[in-house]
């Protein structure tokens, strides 16, 4: 999946369909199928992290989810995450920052919230905040924004040497299908909560968006920290995306169960005699 | 299943048979089945609670876990909780208190990690550990320690009225449930980074931590934040009644969907003219 879905040099957002589904030809059923598959070994490769990240050295994983409203961030949250053990994960949704964050530099929220070792870091929305809807709404001179596409780079490399490795997702839909998402929630009263007047205003901004997440794309797309663009319109697809490219992630860095710090011999002597 | 398990005036721990299952006499079978089928219903009221907090002032939920180890407060985190969108949860494993913590006041760090409105919040272990661990060993002065009580019902009753509603387990194993447990963790080459050498010096306790355990019972159970003793020897019951008093809870409380803070006509116009 990460092949069929990485950005390489020159990829144009606007070549990738929303609707299509990389590397997969099944329909929603066998993707259903899929994902529950292999929830047994995506549990036993987060615990293996988990108890090889014990010691406090050991290594991490933090997935970025980055998208436009309602293109299904909290879904796979909800179905890809939720299947794996709360335990080892640590989830952080940014909202606009506060005024104290405000007053720092803008990857000082971002550090806080980096996964302790041993632990999957799921960010929801992300440090790229801060070159998307900041850029488009230029709530920061151009000189600032500019610069930061750079310190992000900087930053990122510096996580991933202290043994994180970033899963950088950028979901991709639509605007008609984004249209369809928030009809939904304007028709039914159980979802009216997730309606904000404000959605309407960030969608006529759609084309300043598309060129934003088009510079996010050209200049922070790295060998070491390479986005994956995941095509959204079809949720279950989305799902199944992200939970492979979570599943890939884990098996290449292949977690070993750590041996006994103590003397299992002395141990079963010693509990035996209570 | 919460009138079955609520300790009442005069409890004795020493009377709760560990193997026994109150309020149930399925099998391990029949409780899994219950348990799934119920997972929807559980998912919906977590998503009203979340949904009515998001003004800022709803209400909270807050599931204390206690007991000693092995008692399997892990697998129910992981199988009871696990079940719920990660996004409308807080998890909290309280360790050792650091030196910074040991610094403050005992209950300092407990309300950092407070639920906040619409969340689930989940202790593993919690401010009981002041009166448990910390008692038996001496780690403050008698004088300090039976303070607490007090002090800890004081603080319950505040955080009861700013509207968390508190589920206090105990889980109670058997000391041989408990010695076959760490056999497995010795004898199981996967398991072994969940053994400690200390574990056996605390079982060796196990006479003085009942004592304590008995003491919480007496001293905190009180009308507005009670403590549900669960039987922990099957593993089963215990995911079962803990799934259960969570949701006899949340239904108690019955959150219903915000009504929406803005014209929904209008918003639909709008929406249709982009």
């Amino acid at each position: 999946m990460r092949e069929a879905l990485r950005v390489e040099p020159g990829t144009l957002l606007a070549d990738i369909d929303p609707r299509s589904t990389p590397a997969f030809d099944g329909d929603k059923e066998l993707a259903a199928e899929i994902m529950a598959g292999v929830d047994e070994e995506l549990a036993d490769l987060q615990e293996r992290l988990y108890a090889d990240g014990r010691d406090g050295d050991g290594r991490s994983v933090l997935l970025v989810i980055q998208g436009m409203d309602t293109s299904g961030k909290g879904g796979i949250i909800r179905h890809v995450i939720g299947a794996v053990d709360p335990q080892g994960v640590e989830l952080t949704a940014f909202k606009a920052p506060t005024a104290a964050e405000k007053r720092k530099p803008f990857l000082w929220r971002i550090r806080q919230a980096l996964p302790k070792p041993g632990y999957i870091g799921v960010f929801d929305r992300s440090q790229y905040e801060d070159v998307l809807i900041v850029r488009v709404h230029n709530l920061v001179p151009p000189s600032t924004w500019s610069r930061r596409y750079g310190q992000i780079n900087t930053f990122e490399k510096s996580v991933q040497s202290k043994g994180t490795t970033l899963i950088k997702v950028m979901l991709r839909i639509s605007s008609e299908e984004q249209k369809a998402r928030l009809q939904e929630r304007l028709d039914r009263p159980d979802k009216h909560w997730k309606y904000n007047p404000g959605d309407v205003d960030e969608r006529e901004l759609w084309p300043a968006y598309e060129e934003a997440y088009q510079a996010v794309v050209d200049k922070t797309s790295t060998d070491d920290a390479p986005w994956y663009v995941v095509p959204a319109d079809r949720k279950w697809y989305a799902r199944l995306a992200v939970q492979q490219l979570l599943l890939e992630t884990l098996r290449d860095l292949d977690p070993q169960w750590p041996s006994a710090t103590y003397d299992v011999d002395v141990e079963k002597e010693r509990l035996a005699a209570t």
